[in-house]
């Protein structure tokens, strides 16, 4: 059976990319992704063949990719961080459906929860969600109700997409919902172009999050109850039976 | 400022690894993890200084890697999956405290949501929350109060350490406090052996999934009320407007 290949490229540095995606798309034929994702690997691979549509075409991309395979080239359809969280692979499966013939294959990468995590210290060492704060295909009770899910069970938070140039005030909006529940001195932390040019990272608390501006290459983490800083680091225990050494 | 890396290797296949991560361990000097974990990496750095400790000796493995690091060797800690996700790359910082002049550097990897999601489908394409089921450090009470908040929030819920030799019921007792919340027909998933030996994966209802006997090899997924089965795939779509195609 023919496959096509749904591949995470990590956070964007080439050598955060596993070496199972860096032999696919050495490999594959043609390189199928959103303009930005593929500028960002296009040097890599020199000489290969690359489609791109631009942002919110995303159906049109997924069809591009499947048109190709169809043609009988290897064809790989990019993503950043990992295809499976926010990404691409569970569509390219709903449009898979009219293409029996060709078996996706998921290949997995670092999405920006492990990538930005790893900058901060080690913020997700015990039980965390992952919440994307864009209402565009989610309407915000959804979103609210799993903000408050989240922070009353004592999650460490991890939120993607924290505002945008349409949505402002978001961020500010979450933190308020999760304040009714955590303490404003909740250890937290943003980090911005994981593993890209101007990368930067900066820890503060539940309260001062509440007033930071943000962007779409932001990746905001809210620590637990037991989250703590040490040496500059948000640093989360493993256990909630604190150890003390 | 001397380094040491708290590096994830991945699932454990080799080609799982980031470059990075694979960069690292053939230029440092000595690699310390658990016997396992370094037994799945030997083969592909031959040559290399190894040091091991087996289970439950993190402290121990932690003080190992800074006492080399201390002679000025370049030492790097191995995890499996993500060193940040339930992982030593906390337990490195906390240790560190006693190391001043050593800095923590984490090496982020493919933890084994990302990795077993990538084969069960796209399960994790929506807000999700990742529970460890183990007791050891966590009191019941608070992975119970987890569960509620994810399940009754209408999360995908990603589960680790269902259970273990001591803990057989673990994963049925969860599944009986999700229930509460969600659906028995709820699309659910388990993984086993993600990128290893013995790789296999099944998709089943969350009625099941109760009745489901597991390892401490296994990662399982419990899918959101908009989750489908998708030709033999868990697919998770992008967004609570189900858009139509």
């Amino acid at each position: 059976m023919r496959k096509i290949y749904v591949v995470g490229i990590g956070p964007g540095e080439y050598r955060k990319m596993t070496l199972e995606a860096a032999e696919i798309l050495k490999d594959c034929d043609v390189i199928v992704g959103y303009t930005v994702y593929v500028d960002l690997v296009k040097e890599h691979f020199p000489g290969k063949e690359f489609l791109t549509t631009p942002m919110r075409r995303e159906e049109e991309r997924c069809r591009m990719a499947f048109e190709e395979a169809e043609k009988g080239k290897t064809a790989a359809m990019i993503c950043s961080g990992d295809a499976g969280v926010y990404g691409m692979a569970g569509l390219m499966m709903e449009i898979g459906k009219s293409y029996p013939d060709i078996q996706v294959e998921v290949v997995p990468g670092v999405t920006a929860a492990i990538g930005g995590a790893a900058i901060l210290g080690a913020p997700l060492i015990h039980d965390f969600a992952v919440i994307s704060l864009s209402d565009l295909l989610t309407p915000w009770e959804t979103i609210e109700r799993r903000l408050r899910g989240a922070a009353m069970a004592d999650f460490v938070l991890c939120i993607y997409n924290p505002s945008s140039k349409k949505r402002k005030d978001h961020l500010k909006k979450a933190c308020e919902i999760v304040l009714e529940y955590k303490s404003k001195d909740t250890v937290c932390g943003i980090v911005s172009n994981i593993g890209r040019d101007g990368e930067s990272c900066q820890i503060l608390t539940l309260e001062a999050l509440k007033e930071k501006e943000t962007d779409m290459f932001t990746t905001v983490f809210i620590g637990n109850s037991q989250t703590r800083e040490i040496d500059g680091k948000m640093v989360t225990p493993r256990g909630y039976v604190y150890e003390r050494r």
